[in-house]
């Protein structure tokens, strides 16, 4: 089998390898979610140099998801180009995509992160390392704007989610791209990246570009940058509310005053996260509004019912109730 | 002079009413600032028929930005329609716009407010109700985002900041052109509203639409639900560095373990706020992680020279000085 030739160090190398190093852990093994596409292509060059560099070992994991024709040959080219990278152990792991009525996209990805979590307990690896990149976190933001729900799908990825960490996301696409040339790394092209049927395919391939021409080239690195600030202040805010959820919320109840005092984004957070550690339900801005003028609006408003909780206020305390 | 015919209570009678409603205080005088446009003749009439409702007063203030052959026209005109509307009084005020290099937009309507402020003085009103709608709220939120400037460009516009008030933030444009035409009014088309040199002409003009057909027509109310919440988020962590620093902050000194102890979005806050009541700089995120270091990633780094300002950690203080 032939080996991939050395790249040289070209800008596009230097900036993945660097950004690869300030990720890694300073010992055991890491596993690279590899799709055979670009991004993670160089991602899993990069983490093999890097773990050979740091005297750590680095493996891959492979998912194959049966949704397309030819699809094990993929994962299967896939593994043969981590192991001549020189990553090991090579995992492949085939999964079935249940259609759940979430959208093929969703349940996909809950099937992925499934198989890194099985991946991780048979290997002993403390994290795997995945391909986003900067434009991924772009169209990440731009789709959670289209949602419109606020700071919770604005936050974008995070480089560390418990053991998924992502070490591209200041990386362009075309970097990667570029570094998978200067390596004489072939990518695999997936099909579903272009089909327009895909909400995200559109943003990257229509919307990301016009806003780019129409506002100017930086736009998806301000769509990352607010991605990252955003995320430091619903994280601050989030911290604040569940501090109070703990210290003041018990058996359903809490009280008005407590509440009163508090931020109007830290009052509905705490409202929201009590309901959802209560019936699992996650309420509605207008729905967490209505239980929120119980507090602010106070003029002797009846019982609310909201899907699977019912809220009222009495002597001076919001008391819920599960449906 | 012909009075314009009574409106019939269609739908965007009826919703542009009910916003106006809401914010109308409950005595005394308040002014439309009126340019003619579509927007603000619509706020401009529903407002007279409310204050005629409420029993309070409602006039009219118009700036002539003499910017356009012609302006001196177009301000005339719009101050026939509020007296046929009823509004009393109706004031005329001519600014001068000076190129101060932030570009015309924004020296227009740094003139635009203080106009608003001498309107206020001469008459003795409490507030200026302006016709921002929903649409100019996403454009906002859409020209922040290019920038990337965080939470600070992306809180859009409040329904109150100060004696200005802004009752239509819900209200789609197209309602407005609906009231006018229901109750038989003629909106004046500024010509730079399709000025394609403007940043906010081109997203109302090609970005917006391309975004309703790319993510669904929902994308304008997303954008505008999203500035509401993200203002909150905003609101609640400045008022907590404010707190801090008003407690914590003298003489250009604070303790590094008080600062160490706050949430990343607090620190950055008082660290920025801090540098902008002594010298006026408002520091760019790198510079403001580079002094968030001093405190959660010290090793011994010297001092700091940034605009305006040098920072420096001793004795367990970050201190600031003047340059």
């Amino acid at each position: 089998m032939e080996s991939p030739r050395r790249p040289r160090l070209t800008p596009a190398v230097a900036d993945i390898r660097r950004a690869v190093r300030e990720l890694l852990p300073p010992e055991g093994l890491v596993l690279v979610g590899l799709s055979g596409g670009a991004d993670s292509l160089a991602l899993a060059a990069a983490t093999a140099f890097e773990a050979g560099r740091l005297g750590i070992r680095a493996g891959a994991v492979i998912v194959d998801h049966n949704l397309q024709t030819g699809s094990a040959d993929v994962a299967a080219r896939a593994a043969e180009a981590a192991s001549r990278l020189g990553l090991d152990p090579v995992l492949v792991l085939s999964v079935t995509v249940e259609r759940d009525g979430t959208g093929p996209e969703a349940a996909a990805r809950v099937q992925r992160y499934a198989a890194f979590d099985t991946a991780l307990a048979k290997t002993g690896a403390s994290g795997v390392l995945l391909g986003h990149t900067l434009d991924d976190q772009a169209e990440t933001v731009l789709l959670g704007l289209a949602r419109g729900s606020g700071s919770t799908s604005l936050r974008g990825m995070a480089a560390r989610t418990g053991p998924i960490l992502r070490p591209l996301l200041g990386i362009r696409r075309a970097q990667t791209w570029q570094f998978c040339t200067d390596a004489g790394l072939e990518p695999w092209s997936d099909p579903q990246n272009f089909d327009p049927r895909y909400a995200r395919v559109r943003v990257r391939e229509t919307v990301l570009p016009l806003l780019e021409t129409e506002l100017g080239p930086g736009v998806a690195g301000a769509l990352a940058r607010t991605a990252e600030t955003l995320r430091e202040d619903s994280d601050a805010l989030d911290e604040l509310a569940r501090t109070m959820l703990r210290e003041n919320w018990a058996n359903g109840k809490i009280a008005t005053d407590l509440l009163d005092a508090q931020s109007a984004a830290v009052r509905q957070r705490v409202i929201r996260f009590g309901v959802e550690a209560m019936c699992g339900v996650w309420l509605t801005r207008v729905q967490t509004l209505a239980v929120a003028a119980l507090v602010t609006d106070w003029h002797g408003q009846g019982a609310l019912s909201l899907p699977g909780i019912r809220v009222v206020r009495q002597d001076g305390m919001l008391i819920f109730s599960v449906l």
